[in-house]
């Protein structure tokens, strides 16, 4: 297992930042590390077709948000697990999240990411039809 | 129960549209007809507030789709049932469609879609924290 | 198939009522009618063992509730599939409720009657282990 | 709308195969008849690739089972909503039954096997990625 | 993100409330340990509002059990994230739990606590509507 | 808590092996390892009553595979959780895989294994109806 289950993870607070990023790491993921919305978006050009997932702060600190990147991610792969982390009410995303996306409140524990990512790549292959991606 | 149940159904095609419409009343439900996306927003800003659901094909014959409608829905009712019917592939839907919607994929039999309004609805209610609506 | 699917239905208000129990019998399910919480709860009693489901009220205008109802109703069944109904927040459901059950609100269209039995039986079926019952 | 959603039934207990015909062409679905596993196997080998469902008995009065019907759908068909109908313990169907498929106990009310059928065409179209079949 | 995710814990096994604790606290979540029905009341009282979940024994050796606890943390928190652990049947859970609440069977992993906290806590964020709390 | 929970993990890649079975035990899980299909079969027959779960990968080097393995631990054990794991395309996965189990897509994170087991108990724990097990 030479291959790499790899996330984008995308968030400009570097506390949380290190604190998620070693718990995915603990838990086998590979991270690909983006700090703000114009990272994110440039990574997904260059490697959407090699993720497993996104996991992405809503408040990315500029007119593209969290949104916009999980929208673009979709655009790209159709099947990617999305995730996003919000201090904010869940009623944006009932508007502008995507659909079998997962929304985890701010404040968070760690294990709570690392459930969320591990629970949607695996509903995704247990699907009905061929695997996607 | 005089107050109504009401789904606001938008669909172009005449033969589906009264086929759909009578299996819907026949649940029990009451519906407002919109043939066109003009007219499916118009209804939103008259009436979001009283509906129970929305039924929209993706397909208006228009720039704007049910896509649009479904978003606009959503900003005046974060927490409202969405049916979208489609004759095309759900990467659309994975991309453009809000979390807790239902994609019917087309040609369907009105059974489909009566069920899928009454699970979403019974859903919405049957969750964790006051009731939203 | 001359076995019947008993759906035990307690509601109070008369013209509710037989829209309810015309949808059911409609569907295929027989109906045992209970008026009133005490009517209900003898009905149990009498039954319990032959039922497929239990739908009833929340307000059954006395002090023994819709909750009080189904809590009885798991004491004989564990499995018995329940769906309340209710003009009120579903804030009781969360600390009255019991699991595995659905919340239909007020008003509500037939239909969502019918799809919340039948989702909740064939639930209880399609589950791991022995089949409940 | 003038494609069928077309659903393979397979039981050999008239009475009862009358009354569900009747309540899926009532919701909408076209319905092909078989009344025994062979007669399955062989409208499976003509028409998979048109079916839309596979509702069958599990006992099929034959050494061929509603299970092995189900499987060979599946093989030519991975993404088939299936629903078995069976008198028997679930043991089995954890045991013999598919992935995402749904089990309904005997004696059942017809709004059962519409419901059932219903909720797997629109979750197998309501999942990430590409739209199966 | 200094703010905690405080689950409330009840058990009195000294030797599973320490492998418990550490498993929480390894996963993010900061902990507020009680170990009786006495406690976890007064627990609740004091900062019910500030909780995340909670995750109790349902025997707590007095008369006031694990589903007590669970109730009385329901009415002051509609939407809080409940976890159960037994040794028992889960036929009791059918009656005496809450709604979307999960019971973990004695013994059990730490892993499973700190999966059935996340996903609970996760999915009444990810839910239509505005988000609870 | 001196009760084990124990997992069958059958895999025949050594370095896989070492790194899922790490995080069970590290998740608190007990690991029976299993290297090939007839090793699994031993496994089964000696202490199927003692499971909490089996993961297997499904392409086990031999004619036997890891389908075979799920299907014999149902017959022993009905309610038993399985996790598949598999390099390959899901299709198999709904013609040869069991109901309620789960297929991890290779290559993948350690911690999604985790997540799929404790995710099956737990759900199989909290269902209608008396424990299964």
């Amino acid at each position: 297992m030479d291959q790499k289950v790899l996330i984008l993870f995308v968030d400009d607070e570097p506390l949380i930042f290190e604190t998620v990023k070693d718990a995915l790491e603990e838990g086998g993921f590979a991270v690909r590390p983006e700090h703000d919305a114009r990272g994110a978006m440039t990574a997904l050009e260059e490697c959407a077709g090699e993720l497993s997932g996104l996991v992405t702060d809503v408040n990315l600190g500029s007119d593209v948000t969290g949104w916009d990147v999980a929208r673009r991610a979709r655009e790209l792969r159709p099947d990617l697990p999305v995730v996003y982390t919000s201090g904010y009410s869940s009623a944006d995303w009932n508007v502008l999240g995507v659909p079998h996306s997962t929304l985890v409140p701010k404040p968070y524990a760690p294990a709570q990411i690392v459930t969320a990512v591990s629970a949607l790549i695996n509903k995704a292959a247990s699907q009905p039809g061929p695997m996607p991606g």
